[in-house]
């Protein structure tokens, strides 16, 4: 059980190898194919013994991937029946146009016949390079092999076959006990590092888009909780609003961002409905899991050498502090001083300024840590030395309380290095 | 006369030297006062041998600097009779409270006392760090030396003088021929390097902030137009509006930019009024001086190498147009990748899918330089190497047509280099 962020659930969340096998009636899978140069895993396979409610969301770029269309459109029709998820990485399907919608199907219906499950049961992820058509011989490959070792223990591998630029792989697990004494796990996986600022929503229409684009954050997440896939969707959105759609590496919002909820509904406990008493124990632990997955991928995010949480307190409202948090979130300025350990409090309240949120002023007051460097809008005296001493570790929180009113939220980000630069001047399409 | 930018405008515009006191009328200087450590100029003065018609357009950032807030307040009240321009560099007078108010005050009050001008008839301008009370006692001994070194060829020393992590100066002049055959002159200086993303406009509001925070884009034009401070403030925004706030460096608007108009009112021609025959050609020239000096930001921006021009035509409005623009031009992904020379279109249409704008993605076109990369939303086969090789040169042209309607906007920018995050993480406030 690592130490996950900042947020003091650390004692709740189990982060270690395996986690959406650990969920009761799953088997996963990871696998090499031969997508990633590397040679390492890059075909995953996500099974439940039985048919699981689904639930999906997906990226607001304007710009879809072919896979992200296609599991859309399948959970419009079959979310009360979804058995696996096929995953890839090291090609993200995407600017292929008409084949690549050919070829995300083809791949859901090769996992379908190999793994015994019934068509239109399985949903599609791909992640990796774009503008090259998937080579579909390593992947009928993959997908034979990852069927022929889905295994309880595969969640590891799994988890290790979707990453590409990640450093590390990034799981999370958690016990919920429910009201009715009943025991519901939830466990989930991402991966993530740049091309990451989140926008997740329902995506309810139909095929708008036959290309795609890049490949950035991708989740699943396993339960063996009862509950309609209806129920799942509302609770899945209501989650990603406090966890994937808080963070950001780099303010670019990727055009195959996907998180997709499988439940098995084989806990022994009152199916979870809206208004039941076991929705809110449900939600929340759905919404920790998604935020411990979430933090994992700022923490890794491209070229950071620390973990930066954002809170803003006392706006006008909720939307107005996650507005101004990520404006702060996604300053080059801000983002290049936490770099250079610079307790730079007015690159801070700069972005803030230009946030466009109702601000007085007069009222705002700032924090990197426990130190407060700001108080009714103006500098205060401060030891530099301890604030830059601080800022040089692996974690730092900057808060800022508007004064306002009780609007709060919380982003997660990272800095911004060199080696950020380096990674992406020197990745090519 | 130098190449400034791509728009086809070079012709016309003279970057020399001196721009601002080529304007009969005016004469300004620049001397070195001990604000800046390494010992070069860093207060500049400007005036008008008569009373000028002035207008302004300020950072729209909600903390706003000490200068700024002053300088709105005088032109609230007196912009038709404005003499000079007192600027200094080193200092912000930024989140400096009343007392910055009251330095602010007391320059404008040196700097008309020293020149002998009347009160009130003098604006003031600061760059540099911020949170550091103004070293008073250097700025009385500047200005005094300044006002005693005014000379009509002081337009060079004084565009120096402004600069803070620029490379060079920025100046542009221009010749107007009136449809009356009178003559009219406009000379514009400016700096700017970092934290370049200005929403400027006009500042009605009184004094609703006493502190303020960093230093970014300044600029003052002159001009031997007869004209109305009204008109002129009406002509200002709109040349803005295609100009200073269609450049970007890293997407963070600062809290102290400024743009200045004196108008002299000298040159023997009508006087210029909306609906005078005069106002097209004047507020064209005026747009010409303000482009070009936007573009030296740009090309100047912090640790680039290379100037981005980035058209999008074919929006439904110009509004989207420009929202799309922008977007793609904070992008730190596209950003890196041209610093890398890669012809990434992928990362080019993955912002311009999150900016939130109507797309229609089979429509949509790319060009880089005359090379299409994108046709109908999917790729093209083109020559990568001299894609690339296109690339690596200092000046790169983006295009995207969105097919949809006729709103097209161009936005300025440069690529994002290891320089830049050398540049704002070794730099400390």
């Amino acid at each position: 059980v690592e130490k996950y962020g900042m947020d003091g659930l650390s004692s709740q969340v189990d982060t270690s190898s395996g986690a959406i096998t650990r969920v009761p009636g799953f088997k996963a899978s990871g696998v090499a194919c031969g997508l990633k140069a590397s040679g390492d895993l890059d075909l995953a396979l996500i099974v439940s013994d039985g048919p699981a409610s689904a639930a999906g969301v997906f990226t607001q770029n304007a710009f879809k991937a072919a896979p992200v269309l296609f599991d859309a459109e399948l959970l419009a029709h079959n979310a009360g029946n979804i058995r696996a998820v096929v995953a890839n990485a090291g090609n993200a399907n995407a600017c292929t146009g008409r084949q690549g919608m050919r070829d995300a199907r083809t791949m859901a219906s090769l996992a379908a016949a190999e793994a015994n499950l019934p068509q239109d049961s399985v949903l599609v992820m791909s992640t990796g390079i774009i503008g090259h058509p998937m080579p579909m011989e390593y992947v009928r490959a993959g997908i034979q092999a990852a069927a022929g070792s889905l295994s309880p223990q595969g969640g590891g591998d799994c988890a290790r076959a979707i990453l590409t630029t990640d450093l590390v792989a990034k799981e999370a697990f958690i016990q919920i006990t429910m009201p009715d004494g009943g025991i519901v796990f939830i466990g989930g996986m991402t991966k993530g590092s740049g091309m990451i600022h989140p926008n997740l929503g329902r995506l309810t229409s139909q095929l708008d888009s036959g290309s795609a684009l890049h490949a950035t954050m991708l989740a699943v997440i396993t339960t063996d909780a009862p509950v309609a896939s209806e129920v799942l969707q509302q609770a899945l959105e209501t989650a990603v609003t406090t966890s994937f759609n808080r963070i950001t590496v780099d303010g670019d919002t990727s055009t195959n961002d996907t998180v997709l909820v499988l439940a098995s509904g084989t806990a022994n406990t009152t199916v979870i409905d809206i208004d039941s008493p076991g929705y809110a124990p449900f939600l929340e632990g759905l919404a920790t899991v998604c935020r411990s997955l979430a933090i994992q991928i700022a923490r890794d995010g491209e070229g950071a050498t620390k973990l930066v949480e954002i809170t803003i307190k006392g706006a006008a409202t909720v939307d107005q502090a996650s507005v101004a948090a990520k404006t702060i979130a996604t300053s080059p300025l801000v983002k290049t001083a936490l770099f250079g350990h610079d307790p730079n409090w007015g690159r801070i309240l700069a972005a803030l300024g230009r946030s466009g949120i109702q601000i007085d002023v007069a009222r705002v007051a700032l924090w990197m840590g426990e130190f407060q460097l700001v108080a009714g809008g103006e500098p205060l005296v401060f030891d530099r030395q301890t604030a830059s001493s601080y800022l040089s570790g692996q974690e730092v929180t900057v808060t800022v309380d508007l004064g306002l009113s009780a609007g709060e939220a919380t982003v997660w980000t990272c800095d911004f290095s060199y080696r950020y630069v380096e990674i992406n001047a020197e990745y090519h399409t």
